[in-house]
C-alpha cells in the first residue's frame, strides 16, 4: 500500500503544529520537565508547568492541550492530575495519559486507572505498561513486555476499544491504536531511548499536536501518529551527526527546531493496517 | 547621548561578579533548576537550592543573595518564600522576585504580592507579569501584555515608585527602571524565549550580581543591568553558530563562561532616559 | 607502586557495569535529576527516581542498587529515605549515601546521621561534608574544609572505620578510603565541578558500579573507585575539545558513552596507600 493519504495529513498535523503555537500544560515528573519544556518550545508549541492542586484544574481550562505524566507521582499531583483531567475534559481540550511504571506500585497504579476512567483523548506508553492497563481492565489477564508483538497489539486494541482513547505503544517500531484504525511507525534510533525524556517529551507533543488540530479535519490518531513521526524523524536526522548521547541531545532539539512537515514525511515509515498485511508478524 | 558612563559601571559590575562568586539561594520552579545552577556556576556564581520550610530562612540568613521564583510554587515554597525573603531582608541580602504567571491564578497570585510588599531588591519579569503586579496595585487598573510599550514602561515606573525595587521588564528590548531611572537594553537574540530557563536564569543572574556588587559604589540597578546585558550579550554570541535550538543552548552557556566583561560592553545597546530621547515611542 | 592489581580490577568493574546494565533507584534533589539520569543511560545503567513515601521502599526491594542524595530534601525524601534505605538493606542490595550539604542545617544534618545509622554500603561527599559527618560522630571535634588533606584522610578513616561504609572525598583528587585501604585518584578536570550534577551523579553511578559488581570478586572499594575513575577520565576527554561550560557537559555524557574500560585505565591515576607513600602530603 502506498502512505500518500497518511503522509499528506501527517504534513498538515504538523504545519498546523507550527501555525497556532499550542498552550500546553504539563503535569509530569520532576527528572523531564526541563527537557520536556525544551521540546515543546523547539515544535513551537508553549509550555506551562503549574501543578499547585488548587492551581492546575484553573489553567488546564484555559490550556489548549494537557499532559498528565505519574512517573514521580507526589501527593500533590494524585490530587491535581485526576482534577486537571476533569477540567480539561469540561473545557473540551484533548489531554494526554503517560502511565509511568503503572503496574504494582502503589500509589501510581490505582491513579492510572483512576485516570484512565477520566476518559484521556490519548495514553502513550511502552509496551509493558499498556498491557498493564490492559490486563488489568481485562480482568487480570496478564499481558507482560516478553509477550509477542501480536499480544501487545491485541492488549493496545483492546485498550483503545475499552477507553475510547487513541493507544500509542512506543517502541523499536510505534504502534498507534484506535478503535478501528492500527498505524505501524517505523522512525528514530537506537539513541533515543538512552537520552532521559525522549519518551516523556513524546506525550507532551501528543498532546500540543492534539490540542493544535482540535477543531480541524484531523483525528486524534492523526495528531498522535504525526507527533510520533517528529520526534523519531529528529532521532533519525540527529544520529547522522551525533558522537555519543550528549551532542545526540543536542541534536536532536536542532533537529526538532528545523526539520519542516516535508522533511518529516520522508525520514518515516507508515504502515497502515499491519496485522492484515503481516508487517508485525 | 553616550554610553560611556553605563558601559564603564557595567564593565565593572561584571569584574565584580567574577572576583566574589557569590552564593546564591534559589527558591525556583522544578523545571529551570538545572540550567539556573548552570548559568549561575557559568558565570563564576555558586548556586543553592535550599528550599525546605524549615532549612529555607537559615539559609538566607548566609547566602549573598536570594531569588524567589513562584514558577511552579508548591504547599512548601508558599511558606518558604517569605520566610526565606524575610531572613534575607534582616541580614541585609538582596533578593529578586520572579513572579512567573502572576495575575488569575489563586495560589501565586496572592503569593506574589505577598512577596513584594516584604520588599525585593528587583523585580524581574515580562510585561504581561508587571502589569499584573502594578495593575493590581493601583486598584485594579489593568495594563495587559497587548498594551503599548509606554503603557508599560507607565506601569513599570509605577510598580517601581511603589515598591522601591529595580522592575527589570524583559522583552525584545529590556527595561530597567528605578524610581528615578530609566534604561532601555538592546542585546540577545530571537532564539533567547526558545529555550526554557533563559527568562528564570537571569532572575538567578540579576541576584548575583546583586550580591556581588552589595557595598560597592554600584547601584541595584546598574547590578540588574549588568546581569540582563551579560546573558543578552552571551545569546548573540551562540547565535552564530546555532544549527537550531540545541546547540543554541549549549553556545550560550560556553558565552557566559568565557565573554570578558568587555567583550559584554561592545555586544549590547544601552540607552539612558529612553522616553525623553523617544527610543521607545 | 606499580597499578596494575587496581587497574586490572577498574577494568574488570567496569566490564561488569556495561554487561548488567543495573536498575538504580534515585531519591535525589530536584536540580540534577535530569542529569544524573542521562549520566546513569550513558554507562548503561538505567535510572528509576521512584521517590514517594509509599512507593519508594516497594521499589527498593526490587532495584539492584540505591542512591539518597539530601541535596533538595523534601518533606516527603524524609520519611522515604530512611524507608528506602532499610527496604534496601533488608534486600541486601547496596546504596549510596551522599550528605549534601550536611552541617547545620536543622532538616537535612539529622537527616543525614539517621540515614548514616542505617548502614550506607558507600558514602560519597566533599571534604566539608565528610568532616561534618565524622566531626560531630567523633563527639563534635571539628574538621572543617579549610583543614589540611591528612586532617580529612583522618576524618574519612575515622568515618569508614565506625559505619562500615567505603568512604569517597570528592576534591581535585579524590580519595576512596575504607576500613584497610586508601586510593587516593588523580582523575577529571577543573571544568568538571563547574558543571551542576557532576558530583550528584557520581553518587548514583557509584550505586550503579555496586549493583553491578554485588555477588562478584570485587569489593565495594573497586567499585566506588571504578566510577570515580570513568566520569573523571570522561571529564579528561571531554576537556580536550570543550569550548566552555556549556559544550564540556555535552561533550563528558558522550565520553560517558564511548569510553572503553581499557580507555578510563590509561585515563587516571592510582595510588594505593598514599599516606605511607607520602602521596597527599
Amino acid at each position: 500500500m502506498t502512505a500518500s493519504t497518511p503522509g499528506i495529513r501527517l504534513r498538515h498535523a504538523l504545519e498546523v503544529l507550527r501555525e497556532r503555537s499550542p498552550l500546553v500544560q504539563c503535569l509530569t515528573n520532576t527528572v523531564v520537565q526541563q527537557i520536556t519544556a525544551d521540546v515543546l518550545l523547539a515544535v513551537r508549541a508553549a509550555p506551562a508547568m503549574v501543578d499547585h492542586p488548587r492551581e492546575a484544574p484553573v489553567f488546564a481550562g484555559v490550556a489548549d492541550a494537557l499532559l498528565v505524566n505519574i512517573g514521580t507521582v507526589t501527593p500533590g499531583q494524585v490530587e491535581a492530575m485526576p482534577a486537571a483531567a476533569r477540567a480539561a475534559g469540561e473545557a473540551g481540550a484533548p489531554w494526554v495519559l503517560d502511565p509511568v511504571a503503572v503496574g504494582s506500585l502503589p500509589v501510581r497504579t490505582p491513579l492510572a486507572h483512576e485516570l484512565l476512567a477520566l476518559g484521556p483523548t490519548a495514553v502513550r506508553a511502552n509496551a509493558s505498561e499498556i498491557a498493564a492497563l490492559a490486563g488489568e481492565g481485562a480482568g487480570g489477564r496478564g499481558v507482560d513486555a516478553t509477550d509477542s508483538v501480536e499480544a501487545v497489539l491485541r492488549a493496545g486494541r483492546d485498550l483503545a476499544r475499552r477507553s475510547g482513547a487513541v493507544v500509542a505503544v512506543s517502541g523499536e517500531r510505534d504502534a498507534i491504536i484506535s478503535a478501528d484504525r492500527t498505524t505501524v511507525l517505523t522512525s528514530g534510533d537506537a539513541l533515543m531511548p538512552r537520552v532521559i525524556g525522549t519518551g516523556c517529551s513524546l506525550g507532551a507533543v501528543c498532546a500540543a499536536v492534539l490540542g493544535a488540530t482540535r477543531g480541524s479535519d484531523l483525528t486524534a490518531h492523526d495528531a498522535v501518529l504525526a507527533a510520533h513521526a517528529l520526534l523519531g524523524a529528529a532521532g533519525t536526522v540527529a544520529a547522522r551527526s551525533a558522537q555519543g548521547v550528549g551532542s545526540f541531545a543536542v541534536a536532536w532539539l536542532d533537529a526538532l527546531d528545523t526539520l519542516t512537515p516535508e522533511d518529516v514525511v520522508t525520514l518515516v515509515g507508515i504502515q497502515e493496517d499491519p496485522e492484515t498485511a503481516g508487517v508485525m508478524a
